[in-house]
């Protein structure tokens, strides 16, 4: 690994999370447009008073490195563009069939089944042209990213793991294979914001790869957890709906206690790693520590 | 425009459509799996005796301009991906509501809706694949297609058309309107075949931009004048089902003749570009003037 400079480091412990929040809000205004009705659509579900765990993650990510927070702005607006776009779609009728995301009308009830699937459809080539006009990384960089995150969210990435969600219905699973499911569905976008910006310095650190995979991998399980925990008003989604459908999460398959023992195996991991990364009083630890206790 | 080299040309007026669709054919051979039923999906998807018009517009613009064809091998693959991923959506039950394609089942009704939303996301992210891992093109050529092509199928190009699309279903439009549609919702993506071998060499012309327009343009125009004239055996598709869903198209609107008089305006553009690009005697004459002319 190269040696990184953590010179630059401009976050601080204090208020990093409103500041990183309100730089993503900042940029989604920018490219949330009302002039037609499919900007619009894009515009609802992309502005909302979601926790940017994404594009916090590329932000935090850079910092540790001592990258500049201009060289990752498109990256983070792009993760967060993917990860609503792929919640969009995950939400229709014929996918998940949700009436609320975060307490308002998802998007096809607010508009219609085909705008949601429009909308879907738009956010992910805005992802990828969000990437490409970046005035602040070269074309090699730009080629670099897309190719990872293509291969994130591709057949092999999100959309194979969303496909076991449909398959893995109607019979008995291990928890192997759940815990497979889980890295490709939401773990790999995880994986790739934390990761994403290593590959703008050319570097790469199995402490990081550690840290990227152990809180991609543990984040369904802790949403899973918290879903099978919390009441239907709370979480402002419909509770123990998987139930009904007869999905297959961690929890609701092998108990509370042993998705709690696997969540803290990934914490392990995720805090040893940020020890050896020397980054114990960065905010990305903070960070990372608050995704693995969140309780809502 | 920088002076083409028409020496390199390799295809001639007698078998070229053959070669290229069997090119094509090869390469989407290559790149269909079948090691899960995301893959599978994908593959029945692509897979198929299609005419392969838009891979073969971009081999035929790239060899009439003296590009091998190497170079735009993943351009064309992705053209026709891209494509196919439209088509899938578009056959959706909330959207044109289609049982068959090219007289077989569509995706959705062989596999299931959910399957049909995920492959064609997935499909989308594996042009921008194809594209940005091309061993044939430099990173600054690969950027600036993606840049081409995401603008080409977003928020402001095709999607767009096929917001209009439903938009249209329950208001009276002019002539301009429709136009406006059938280019964005059909006409962006040839356009962009024609136009993305020029970007490779950093050229542009009038006379390609006046051809790949009046190809783009004209071909929804043509579509839905052959849908209105043949029987749904014939096309194997749904036949004035447009009529039934009181879909907004040309001919449907103002007439079979006045339909013909509109395709002949573009058809003469796109012979007078032809010309004056000294292209009469290559390949790509030949192959826009079955495409104005196609009867099926």
């Amino acid at each position: 690994m190269a040696k990184l400079n953590h010179s630059k480091k401009t976050l601080n412990n204090e208020n990093f999370e409103a500041e990183l929040q309100d730089r993503v809000n900042q940029a989604i205004s920018k490219i949330s447009g009302k002039s037609s009705i499919i900007e619009s659509a894009i515009s609802y579900a992309l502005v909302n008073p979601g926790k940017r765990v994404r594009p916090l993650l590329v932000y935090l990510a850079a910092d540790a490195i001592g990258l500049d927070l201009e060289k990752v702005d498109s990256l983070a607006v792009a993760s967060e563009v993917i990860h609503t776009y792929s919640l969009v779609h995950d939400d229709l009728p014929c996918m998940d069939d949700d009436d609320l995301r975060r307490g308002q009308p998802t998007l096809h009830k607010k508009f219609t089944e085909a705008h949601a699937v429009l909308a879907g459809d738009a956010m992910q080539s805005l992802a990828m042209d969000l990437i490409v006009n970046d005035q602040n990384i070269s074309a090699d960089q730009k080629v670099k990213i897309i190719s990872f995150l293509a291969k994130t969210i591709g057949y092999e990435g999100m959309i194979l793991g969303q496909a076991y969600d449909i398959e893995f219905e109607d019979k008995s699973v291990s928890k192997d294979e759940i815990i497979e499911m889980n890295q490709l569905k939401t773990g790999m976008l995880l994986e790739f914001c934390i990761r994403a910006p290593l590959l703008l310095i050319n570097s790469r650190d199995d402490n990081w790869e550690r840290l990227a995979s152990s809180v991609g991998i543990s984040f369904q399980l802790i949403d899973d957890l918290l879903d099978l925990q919390a009441s239907e008003e709370s979480l402002g989604k419909a509770t123990r709906k998987d139930i009904e459908l007869d999905k297959k999460n961690f929890p609701l398959t092998f108990g509370i206690d042993e998705t709690q023992r696997e969540i803290e195996i990934y914490e392990n991991i995720a805090i040893d790693s940020l020890t050896n990364l020397g980054l114990n009083n960065h905010p990305i630890s903070k960070y990372v520590t608050e995704l693995f206790r969140r309780k809502i």
